[in-house]
């Protein structure tokens, strides 16, 4: 099969196996999506060779449980052992000897087949389509916040960055009813924004101290620094994003002002699919262009351009749907 | 002008003087909308006489600051001292010497008029129509539950009740993306929840000791106790309605259990305002009849009849619209 390989932060797509492993489903990919993290990997911030990609949608063609063959799904990234302390205490996206798809020790999705335990999989209702889908992953993620604090609908919040990832935080958080505030770079970011009823705000017109909810999305050490001037004491500060390298950080004001520091990864798949179902998001707005997985080198510099939106592998010939 | 006056538990449109209160906004109800607190009132749950009505939606007319005349507004049915503790603390709902609007010591908005403080009042935004921003004051009072309370997407949620006020609650909780259950009587009710993506459940379907929040909005007897019923340990139980009369309630389980109980009243208008803005709520198809002022009792009739929906009054013919 053809998949995106990444080796020496060098990218390819090249002719591998079909992967087949004991106990779990294979997946047929329809598309998946480009992220930051696939980006970020290529430039070799983190250690991997293999299959990149987390983001998909595709059907179930074989299967442990046979009653999953057929089913249109998507996946959570992260496979855990089921046994330690975290996987019996109900965390799993944190256990200890987890691999995470096209991230750590699991080939991913930019291929045409990928294999996922069951318990990793979530049928998507027929209303949503694929290219809806395949956003549950990164929307999870941006739900994840709420499933982390509480945001009241009249909090005033600021949401610094909406890229491909702030997008989806930006319109999560809408539906709070909060006073939201989007720090967006790019006139196109801030368009998307504006026809979901967001407000943009221009980094000048940001009072400091003044936000009871502060999400930083641009994984940037200024994005931080605005985050930090524009929180309330005893404000809530979210980091919805990686940073590179040693962050400077003068931590003592953090402690005078009482404030609240919560990382923030990977969410909830069943209330994105919920979200999605109903209408309550709407990511595919959100969608750049499109690429065949043999143009899947390009597609990554595509998403790479400043102000770049999602950009989708598509796996499948829409005429084509044979068995492996 | 006309008004829907209440004395000694007897309704009639009677002709009253317009009101002017100094340093009040005198404003020209367009819609005003028949609550379940109305129909308590006319019998005589609470000790009331005069104009009642709190949910409306209008046009200001006289104003201490001349800016406001002109403006298209709610306004929220607490008039606060500004003094006391409550008031001082941020509280003015809850302030002590408070009158409310149609319910305690100030005359209320089904009639052609109706006085508030500027505090009071909200602009309603263009996009906004007069018949759902008349829904502003029990919107907010469905949102009042998210600022309470802190409702994840993975919770599971059950709403028991799906009137009036059950509506707008059910729409805002699904909102957050938490897995909801509604509890409704009538096929109409049903088919509106599920018109939005939410899913209504049998009484006889309900998992016992299995929801993390459980909110009760019938304000009978019954409904609590299957609200009891439905929640696990150390979930919480939000009070959405008013109970006459004494509940008789074994408080034992709900401390062995360790159950939180909030009650939950009034609510806050901007997010409301917000939410009634960009769509993510729709209170249009929760309107039934519309009747005219003149026709205010029989629609007070109107909303008693088990099920009945919205019920409206028409304060403005709609080709008029002369100053007092």
């Amino acid at each position: 099969m053809q998949a995106l390989w990444l080796e020496d932060r060098q990218l390819s797509v090249r002719e591998i196996e079909v992967p087949r492993l004991a106990g779990e489903a294979l997946i047929r990919i329809t598309l998946s999506g480009i992220c930051g993290t696939d980006i970020e990997l290529s430039r070799g911030y983190y250690p991997f060779t293999g299959v990149i990609g987390h983001e998909f949608v595709g059907g179930v063609v074989e299967s442990p449980d046979p009653a999953w063959i057929g089913r249109r799904v998507v996946g959570e990234i992260n496979a855990a052992c089921g046994t330690c302390e975290a996987c019996r205490n109900g965390r799993p996206a944190h256990c200890e000897t987890r691999t995470v798809l096209g991230i750590a020790q699991r080939n991913g999705a930019h291929a045409e087949y990928v294999t996922l335990p069951l318990a990793n999989l979530h049928e998507v209702p027929p209303s949503v389509p694929d290219e809806s889908a395949v956003f549950t992953e990164p929307l999870a993620a941006a739900i994840e916040i709420l499933q982390q604090i509480h945001v009241r609908p009249d909090d005033r919040v600021l949401l610094v960055g909406a890229g491909r990832l702030g997008q989806l935080v930006a319109q999560v958080l809408s539906l709070t009813g909060a006073r939201l505030h989007v720090v967006a770079r790019h006139e196109h970011q801030r368009a998307l924004l504006h026809a979901r009823g967001i407000e943009s705000i221009a980094e000048s017109d940001i009072e400091t101290r003044r936000y009871d909810v502060v999400v930083e999305a641009t994984g940037s050490p200024s994005g931080l620094d605005l985050a930090r001037e524009a929180l309330r004491p005893r404000g809530i500060l979210v980091l919805k994003s990686t940073y590179h390298g040693d962050v400077t950080l003068d931590l003592a004001p953090f402690v005078v002002d009482e404030i609240t520091i919560v990382g923030s990864r990977c969410g909830p798949f069943a209330p994105a699919l919920r979200m999605l179902a109903r209408g309550d998001v709407d990511p595919i707005s959100l969608v750049g262009e499109t690429y065949s997985l043999a143009q899947a080198v390009e597609a990554m510099s595509a998403a790479q351009q400043p102000g770049a939106m999602k950009v989708l592998l598509r796996s499948v010939p829409e005429s084509e749907g044979e068995r492996p």
